[in-house]
């Protein structure tokens, strides 16, 4: 399959070139010219401004000109995924995730909510406060998908769409189908803000609309954006005398930036900030804010609490203001956070939120498996601010986690075939309780819509620029077709079976010999790596580091490297109660578990018990099996089994009265990602160690 | 001190051969006569109707006449608890606890809500809608503590607040304070049974009207509660065509069936079962029926979940209604769940309840510590539950839940100074997260007064009669002065320091030399136990049995019962996650833990680890502190503390790759209850054990 359909190669060159023209434009200028314009016209017609075409050369974040990004994003369209790994994922989410939840938004009411406003539609009101989030994410999918070539179809049901969400659009720029007849008295009060998802909504609007302006250059969206946040926001909200704002759910603030990255317009990042901070003539009780995590001053906080998906959008925002503003205050509290998720709150899946109870943090090493929340959204959120602490530093322990993540605990999020989605990924299951964990739709419907955007989005997070080469984080068959920061062209193809096995061809194809420093990432699992240039061995490398190799890079060069993917066995800090005593099994990138049905008939898993051995790895033995769950590598492995079932056993015994025997078992491991998707059965992540 | 007061033995005595007396009237008849008289003038004039004076001879439960209770309660007065274990937290629940009580029942205006509606408060309604049962359940601890003996200074202060109460009553029966002005409406709507808590209001004010009736004779709140029920409940709520009833959260049908074995109105028993059957005309959601526990048949359920205290009371609710029906259908339900709660859902402290998402019941083996909910009334509940699972069965297995809920998870939740309450009681504890665990007064109160009621109604535990002889359950310095059923009087006397050592001396001593069985009670942590009377040792001494004693008892009798008192190590079954290579010590009833206070300075409880050693009793140093903590044994010990603390420690590591090297630490144990009555500390029942 080619991602890129029918926009040619040379399409990409010429738009590297006007990007690189315009580059000596001032700082967030690609819309300087647009903006004025704007200003004064933009009531009667937007649409009929001139565009710079910057549009094909931006990224998932257009870091263009950051003062404070160490590296800058390249398109999604500039890397095609050529088949391995990720490719058949992304194919069904084209094919199958993004038009099956077209269909399902339609028919349960979320177009309707705004035709019911242009009298469109008799149909009442449906679905929670944050409703029209689930279109404007779609809206964000498609952006993304269009961004590797055009899908006429898609565009063609996303252009209708787009139409009927800026029909709604009151002049005032005010846009929510919600706050709306007898609750059109309920808009932007404090209340309404804190609960009420409005500037929630507007946020992910903005996403959607940058992304779908990013695939087709198209500005309706965009535009209708621009005018709530100029025309109602800006002028009304912000700073006393103006009325307060505060987030209720974090989203805005990515929204505002990315926005004030297109238009220049430093209102845009100012009101970011100024929402960052919190305002404190919204007096709300302390259990609100750390629930919110926002609506105190984003500097302020030493931890991670409260609302998971809450938090980690701050932080994508606070990271984007970072980004802008170079303020230390901020990238001080970031680490702050991001130690303590990375060593007391986060699962090895990349999950985070752990307690279903406010879909929140837990306490430090509060880590269930059973009863992990886990939101599909919220790992998606971690990979998102993680991509953003990589863009601040070039450090390789922000994309660890960003592959832990997205490889097992966003991964997991969506069913193999594409229809089915996980809100919670829980790490141990017990079908007996009656849980239902893939289901095609939700009530409170974020996770499917954000599952397909971030797919879409993949292509994008391969590869960064930086000042003075490139970094490769993520390991497919690929081929990137781009350009350095200085405007030499390159192309980079990735050979590999990747993450089935470690080794990895890479050609790299600058336009004209030049010298640059490469950036291969050597993942922190990865022992004993091994990397050489045109069959020359190198050394420094380093697990959890970028491997920076600086030469002369000419057509023909070609970096291999050898990563050692083997069965891995993992245990937890000892402060993880539900994990002591027990260890996961990792191997490469990917966590594995245990399903019952693919144990001898009868097992358990409550009752089986690992057996690592002196030498863990040769304990596991792999084997790529083509025809299971679309193709992957299981693991084997003799494990125990108690001899009588803990169910027999009593709840609480005297310490060493029963004796427990088990016996040898075949066990067989499958990765995380692919769990539940068969008939239901028990699954767990963590398993118990054999007591030897 | 005298748990008994001003009332003297001989009117012991006398109410002793009145319920003699009355013995042959049919069954549940003590009110029989009453009851007709009232049914005609009880709108004038209920309190000059004639009492039977039974009141002084009935128990926690009157099972005197229950066809299937194969024990009968004997009345609390009956019992005096002389010194000891139970005394000092006894005699503060009288003198603090109660008192201060009342005063917070004042100040956050529980009586000024049933003031204003007779024009003398001016407050506006205050609290949640179970507010009344704050009141009610005061009344009932208070009615316990008179049933020992009067109190004049208590007496009259329930004497006015009772006053206070009935004087809302209206004409039609019903007494609310929540659902007046604006709510009236709303009574008794179906949404409201569901979550108004009218029914469980009047189940709280009907236990303790009838507690405050046995104490004192009193039946101004018992004719209260006998309007409310026979002339608006009754004739307007029930099967079709009556209007329908829901439960809401069981408590109701406890009141009820109480009610019948006073009044012997075979309709309230009805009612009852109406009720535990549930009416389908109230359509409700399922995951209502779970929460509420109720609504659905009570002997359709399979296992133990949704919220759970609802789930004890209603088990409690249909444990009565099997004692006066015999219907086997409950019997098989009740065991099921019995066992399904404790094999799967009970902490090792008898808390249960171990989500805070709904206060519920978790899934089986679902027993987190930190994070425990472990609800003192949950805990009560379970308690109540099974004492009267153990006056249908007489088995033992009952009572030593009943042991291990009252001497830990339930004495954990009143402070040792009786101000301070326990609404979670978890299992590990770290101040940092900032949870307050003991506090004087909650929004939703319940706690505080259910503990008062139950330290206040404890002698009515220690003993049960049956047809063939007597049982002793508890065990704690005491004197009975009661008589079998065939009438003839008995006086048993424990002298013990139970719990801190297991010898007992039961002195017992019947009115006349008589053959009868006297169980006593073998606990099930107890082993090699030994029993001699007057010095003869007896063999078929089984922990967890009762040992049938059966012989002619003289006056001057002495039963030796010895039982090894010695720490525990006890491990929980390995499918409970939170305790896997944890284990916890015990010892008797007792179960213990670590406060960090205790340990030797800048220990990390985290990073302790328990050394069993071969013979785990040996490993643990006995000692009794008077000083600490209102005296105690403590245990020490020689455990380990990980030289690297697990702080420091990644998140997830590779397995072996870190020795784990400890070094030997001192380490302090205290009892559970105990915990959290000195400065915020660490805590923790569930400790790692040292891998060797």
């Amino acid at each position: 399959m080619t991602e890129r359909g029918n926009i040619s190669r040379r399409q990409f060159v010429a738009s590297a070139i006007s990007a690189a023209t315009v580059s000596s434009l001032p700082a967030h200028s690609v819309f300087a010219e647009v903006a004025s314009v704007r200003t004064a016209a933009r009531q009667t017609s937007p649409a009929t401004l001139t565009d710079a075409r910057g549009w094909m050369d931006q990224g998932i974040e257009n870091l263009a000109k950051s003062p404070h990004a160490k590296l800058r994003d390249i398109p999604v369209r500039a890397v095609t995924i050529t088949g391995g790994f990720w490719s058949q994922r992304r194919e069904i989410n084209v094919s199958k995730s993004i038009p099956t939840m077209h269909d399902l938004l339609e028919a349960n009411g979320r177009m309707n909510n705004f035709r019911r406003l242009v009298g469109k539609s008799a149909a009442a009101q449906s679905g929670p406060v944050f409703s029209d989030s689930d279109v404007y994410k779609w809206t964000e999918a498609v952006g993304f998908v269009l961004q590797s070539g055009d899908r006429p179809a898609l565009r063609a049901s996303a252009d209708k769409l787009i139409d009927e969400v800026v029909a709604v659009q009151e002049p005032s720029g005010y846009l929510n189908t919600y706050y709306q007849d007898d609750r059109k008295s309920l808009r932007m009060l404090p209340q309404t803000q804190t609960t009420g998802h409005e500037l929630y909504n507007i946020g992910h609007m903005l996403q959607g609309a940058i992304a779908y302006y990013r695939g087709t250059g198209d500005r309706k969206l965009l535009d209708a954006g621009i005018r709530f946040v100029d025309d109602f926001l800006i002028p009304n909200y912000g700073p006393a005398p103006k009325k307060p704002v505060v987030s209720g759910h974090p989203e805005i603030e990515m929204g505002l930036i990315e926005l004030y990255r297109i238009t220049g317009d430093k209102r845009q990042l100012d009101l970011a900030g100024y929402i960052l901070h919190g305002d404190e003539r919204i007096g709300l009780p302390e259990r609100r804010t750390i629930y919110m995590f926002s609506g105190t001053p984003f500097t302020a906080r030493t931890k991670l609490e409260g609302h998971a998906v809450r938090a980690m959008y701050a932080c994508c925002g606070a990271t984007d203001y970072y980004m802008e503003t170079g303020d230390p205050a901020y990238l001080q509290t970031l680490k702050t956070l991001w130690n303590d998720m990375t060593t007391t709150k986060m699962y090895v899946t990349g999950g985070v939120g752990s307690r279903s109870d406010g879909e929140a943090f837990g306490d430090a090493y509060e880590l269930p498996n059973f009863r992990a929340y886990g939101e599909s959204c919220a790992a998606i959120g971690n990979m998102m601010w993680n991509w953003r602490m990589l863009a601040v530093t070039g450090e390789a322990k922000f994309t660890d986690v960003i592959e832990r993540a997205l490889y097992n605990g966003i991964n997991s999020g969506m069913s193999l075939d594409g229809t089915l989605y996980c809100y919670r990924n829980p790490l141990a299951f017990d079908p007996s309780t009656g849980d239902k964990i893939r289901n095609p739709w939700y009530d409170v419907t974020c996770c499917p819509p954000n599952l397909e955007r971030t797919f879409g989005s993949l292509p994008g997070y391969f590869y960064n620029t930086s000042a003075d080469g490139i970094y490769v984080h993520l390991y497919d068959n690929s081929e990137l077709n781009w350009h350095l920061e200085n405007g030499v062209g390159l192309k980079v193809t990735q050979k590999t079976n990747y993450p089935w096995d470690g080794g990895v061809e890479i050609m790299v194809a600058p336009a004209e010999t030049s010298e640059f420093t490469f950036y291969l990432r050597i993942p922190g699992w990865a022992d004993h790596a091994q990397v050489a240039v045109n069959a020359k061995g190198l050394t420094g490398v380093t697990p959890g580091e970028y491997l920076p190799i600086r030469r002369r890079w000419s057509p023909g060069d070609v970096i291999q490297l050898k990563l050692e993917v083997v069965p891995q066995v993992i245990e937890a800090n000892p402060r993880v109660a539900d994990d002591t005593g027990r260890v996961a099994i990792q191997r490469g990138p990917l966590i594995y578990c245990l399903e019952e049905i693919d144990q001898p008939a009868g097992t358990s898993l409550s009752d089986v018990a690992v057996n690592p051995g002196p030498r863990a790895a040769e304990q596991f033995q792999t084997e790529f099996k083509s025809d299971l769950l679309d193709g992957m590598v299981v693991l084997h492995h003799t494990g125990a089994v108690y001899e009588r079932g803990a169910s027999e056993k009593a709840l609480y015994s005297r310490y060493g009265r029963e004796s427990l025997r088990t016996r040898k078992i075949p066990l067989t491991f499958i990765p995380y990602y692919a769990w539940a998707n068969r008939q239901a059965t028990s699954m767990q992540v963590w398993n118990l160690l054999l007591r030897t």
